[in-house]
C-alpha cells in the first residue's frame, strides 16, 4: 500500500466514525477519535504507521498485550470449528474455560456463569445474591463503577421480569481513601477502621436483614486505584458474615494480572461469595465477562430456576480466547511480570517522579495498576483542573504514549507484558509532560 | 480421532459443564445439556458425529446458518489484525459495519451505538429516550422479552449513576394477540383497533408527559411470534407523535432476515425513533448488539454527554463479522430466501399440518419466524400441558431435529439459508411428533 492509500484509510475511518458511530460517555459533537488499525504487545498503530505505546491497555483490559499469537490462534481455530452455540448446550471449550478460572480462584468458588462483559457480570451476581438471601438492598461505594445497565429486565413483560423487580434498591457508602479521607483519618490503619465503622453504621441504619449484598471493587479502579488498607476487606467479610449478607467482589478491572495477582483479592486475605470478572480474563479479544459462584450460592439454584440469562452466555469464541489467554499467562509468567515490574520498576519510577514534580499529590498502586493523583496545590490537595489534564493527554499522545486519564489523575496501566525498556520510555514521556504541568502552577 | 476418543470428548464436555458451568434461566440440578461441537448451514453435530437439523437457530440468532465461510474468514482476518480496541477510537471496520446497518434501515436513522447483545441495546435505547425527552416512564407489553439487565448502573457509585436513576419506572400493557384476545375481538382489524384504544387509555391514565418511550418488539418473538395486525404499529407511531413519546422497536429477534426482511418493520409502514438489534446482525458469531438512532435523538447528544457506555462498544471482531454477514446476506439473496421459503414452503407446510393435527391451535408467522400454538382442546384453546411440550422436545431431538419451544408452543425458526429439502425433512419430523401428541389428547 502507498503512503497515500494508508492515510486515506485513516481519513476514511474518521469519516465513517463521524457519520455513523455513536460513542460512549461523550458529547458527540466535539469528538476527534484517534484511529487504531493494528497492534502488538504494548504497541498500537494507525493505518499510516503512526505508533503508540499503549499505557491505557485501551480500557484497562488488554492485560496480555495486543495480538498475543496464542490467543489469536485460539480464536481463529474456534471460529473455524463452531463460532456460536446456545448457552443451554454443553460445550467443551466453555467447560475448559470455566475450569481454568475456577482453578485460579479461592477454594469454594466452583462454578462460573458467563456474560458478555463487566456490567452484566455484576447484574447476575446481584441477582444471585438477592435470590439467595431473599433480600433486596445492595450496598456499594460512591467511588465505584460497576457497569451501565439498569432497565431492560424491568421493561420486559414476561415472567422473567417478576423475580427481578425490587422496590428497595441501592445504598452507597464511602470506602477507604486516605488521601481524601471522609473520616478525618491520618494513617492507613485509622482509615480502614473508620471506613469499617461507617459501613457498620449504615448497615445498622438500613436494617441488616434488608441487605442482600455488599458489592465492592477489590481495588476501586476508575475511581483512582484505591488499594484498600490492610484489614479492611477482611473486616467487611466479617460484617457480611455477621448479618448473612453476600460479599461480591468486582474484579472486572483488578483481576487477571492487573494487580500483579490472578485476583486482586489474593493479596487481601478475603474470600467473597461471588466474584465478577471481565476485561483481563481474555484481554477483551472477544467480549466476555462472568461470575464465579460459591458452592453455597450455587446450591440455591439446584432446584430453583435461576432467573437470569443472555443469548451469548458461554460463547465459544470467548471461551477459546479465555483458555488460550489463561494458559499463556501461566506458561509465560505474565502475572509474575506484572507483579515484579510493579514492585521493582513502575512503583520506584513513579515515586521518583513524585519527588521531582510538585504537581503529583500522591502515587498509588500495585502490579500494572497505578494512579498519579495530580493537584494544583500539594497543601490543599486541590485537584488539577480538567483543562490541564486535557493538556497532559494531548502532550502524552504527541510523545507517542496513549495515557488513561480520569478526573484529576493519570492512571499508569500498561499491559502485564510491558518490558522494563517500555516503562523507561513511558517514564521519560510522563517526566516531560509533568514538567509542563509544574510550569502551569 | 477414534470413535472412542470422540465420545470421550462428548463425555468430557458434559462432565466439565456439570462441574463448572452455571446456566441461564434454569434450575441447575436437573440439566442434561446436549453437546455441540461443530456445524454448517442448518446442521450441527457433537464430537461423535451425531448430527441435527437446527430448527432453533440456537437462540433464534444464527440467521446466516452455521459457519458461513465468509463470516468465519472475516473474523479470522480481523483477529489477526487487531482483536480489540477501545470504543473511544475510530476503527475502520466498525465504521463500515455501522454504515451497512444504516443503509438497510429506514431513512433518518443514521447513527449506531454498538453494545454486546440485545439487553444492553434496549438499555441504551431507553437511556437515550429518557434523556432526550426528559421523562421517565417506559411503556411496553406483558408479552415481551427485552433482556435480563437491571441493576449495575444503580449499584455504581460514581457520577455515571446519577443521570440513570429513575424513580418512575415501567408500565406494561397488552398488545394485539387475536388468538387469545384481551379485548374480546373477533377479527384482526378489531384486535388492532382495540389494542390501540387500550394503549391510548393507559397513556392517558399514566400521564402522557411522564412517558419517555413506548418499547415494542416489532413482532413479539419468544412470546409467540405475534405478527401485529395491519395498522397497529402505524397507530402506535401516531399516538407516540401526539404526545412527544419516543417509539423504540426491538428488532433483536425479528431483524436481519428472521421475518423475511432486513427489518421486520419494513412490512409495517412505520419508522421508529430508535431500533435495537443483535442476534441476526452477525448471527451471534461474536457477541454484539446495538441501537440505530434517529437524527433528532442523536442531536440531543451533540453538546450533551451521553450517559452510557461499555468497554466493548464497537468491538473489531464483532464489526468484522457484521460487515461480512450483511454483505453475504446481500450478495447471496439470503433475506429473499427467508421471505420466499416462508411464504411458499414453511407457511403452506405448517398450514397443512394444522389441517391434520388437532393439537395445533394456530399457525402464525412470516419468513423463517413461525409458531405452532399447541392446545389440549381446540374449542377452549387450553394450552397443551408443559409435560407434553417436553415430550415433543425429546421426540424431535430423537428424530435429529433441534426444536425451539416456549410455553405451549413450538417455534419453527431455522436459519434464513434453510433449503426446501431441509424444510421437508423438518416437516416430516414435526408431523410424526404431532401425531404422538394428538394421541395423548
Ligand atoms: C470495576 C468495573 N466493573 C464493571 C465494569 C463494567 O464493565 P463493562 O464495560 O464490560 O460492562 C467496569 C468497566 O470499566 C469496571 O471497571
Ligand atoms: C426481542 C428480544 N430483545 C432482547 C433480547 C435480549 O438479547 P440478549 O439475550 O442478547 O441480551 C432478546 C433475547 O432473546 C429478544 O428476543
Amino acid at each position: 500500500m502507498t503512503v497515500q492509500q494508508s492515510s486515506d484509510l485513516d481519513a476514511r475511518a474518521v469519516e465513517l466514525d463521524r457519520s455513523h458511530v455513536f460513542h460512549s460517555w461523550s458529547a458527540q459533537g466535539a469528538l476527534h477519535p484517534m484511529v487504531l488499525a493494528g497492534g502488538s504487545g504494548t504497541r498500537v498503530w494507525d493505518h499510516s504507521g503512526r505508533s503508540y505505546l499503549d499505557f491505557s491497555s485501551q480500557l484497562v483490559n488488554v492485560n496480555i498485550g495486543h495480538q498475543h499469537p496464542k490467543v489469536v490462534a485460539a480464536i481463529t481455530e474456534q471460529a473455524t470449528t463452531l463460532a456460536t452455540v446456545a448457552p443451554a448446550t454443553a460445550h467443551l471449550t466453555r467447560g475448559e474455560a470455566a475450569r481454568r478460572i475456577v482453578e485460579r480462584a479461592p477454594g469454594g468458588l466452583d462454578k462460573v456463569f458467563f456474560t458478555n462483559g463487566g456490567a452484566d457480570a455484576n447484574e447476575n451476581a446481584i441477582r444471585m445474591a438477592r435470590v439467595h438471601t431473599g433480600r433486596d438492598k445492595v450496598v456499594s461505594t460512591y467511588r465505584s463503577y460497576h457497569g451501565n445497565t439498569g432497565a431492560a429486565i424491568v421493561s420486559t413483560g414476561d415472567w422473567r421480569r417478576v423475580p427481578n423487580e425490587y422496590s428497595r434498591g441501592h445504598v452507597h457508602v464511602f470506602g477507604p481513601y486516605l488521601y481524601r479521607s471522609e473520616f478525618w483519618a491520618t494513617t492507613p490503619e485509622e482509615e480502614g477502621e473508620r471506613a469499617l465503622q461507617h459501613l457498620r453504621r449504615v448497615i445498622e441504619c438500613e436494617g441488616p436483614t434488608s441487605i442482600a449484598a455488599i458489592l465492592l471493587e477489590t481495588i476501586p479502579g476508575t475511581a483512582g486505584v484505591l488499594v484498600p488498607p490492610p484489614g479492611y476487606l477482611a473486616g467487611v467479610r466479617e460484617l457480611a458474615d455477621t448479618h448473612g449478607i453476600m460479599l461480591i467482589l468486582d474484579e472486572v478491572m483488578a483481576g487477571f494480572g492487573r494487580a500483579g495477582e490472578w485476583f486482586a483479592l489474593d493479596a487481601h486475605d478475603v474470600v467473597p461469595d461471588l466474584i465478577t470478572f471481565a476485561k483481563g480474563v481474555n484481554s477483551g479479544y472477544v467480549p466476555v465477562g462472568g461470575v464465579l459462584i460459591s458452592g453455597e450460592v450455587a446450591a440455591t439454584f439446584d432446584e430453583r430456576v435461576f432467573p437470569g440469562g443472555l443469548t451469548y452466555s458461554g460463547h465459544p469464541l470467548a471461551a477459546a480466547s479465555i483458555v488460550a489467554s489463561i494458559d499463556a499467562m501461566s506458561e509465560e509468567g505474565i502475572i509474575d511480570n506484572a507483579r515484579r515490574i510493579g514492585a521493582d520498576v513502575i512503583g520506584p519510577g513513579l515515586a521518583d517522579l513524585a519527588e521531582r514534580h510538585p504537581v503529583i499529590g500522591e502515587v498509588r498502586g500495585t502490579g500494572v495498576f497505578w494512579a498519579l493523583e495530580l493537584v494544583a496545590d500539594r497543601t490543599t490537595r486541590a485537584p488539577l483542573p480538567a483543562a490541564l489534564i486535557g493538556k497532559a493527554r494531548t502532550e502524552l499522545l504527541a510523545r507517542g504514549l496513549i495515557p488513561f486519564t480520569s478526573d484529576n489523575r493519570i492512571h499508569v496501566v500498561p499491559p502485564c507484558v510491558v518490558t522494563d525498556d517500555e516503562v523507561a520510555e513511558a517514564l521519560a514521556a510522563y517526566d516531560d509532560v509533568l514538567t509542563l504541568l509544574d510550569e502551569e502552577l
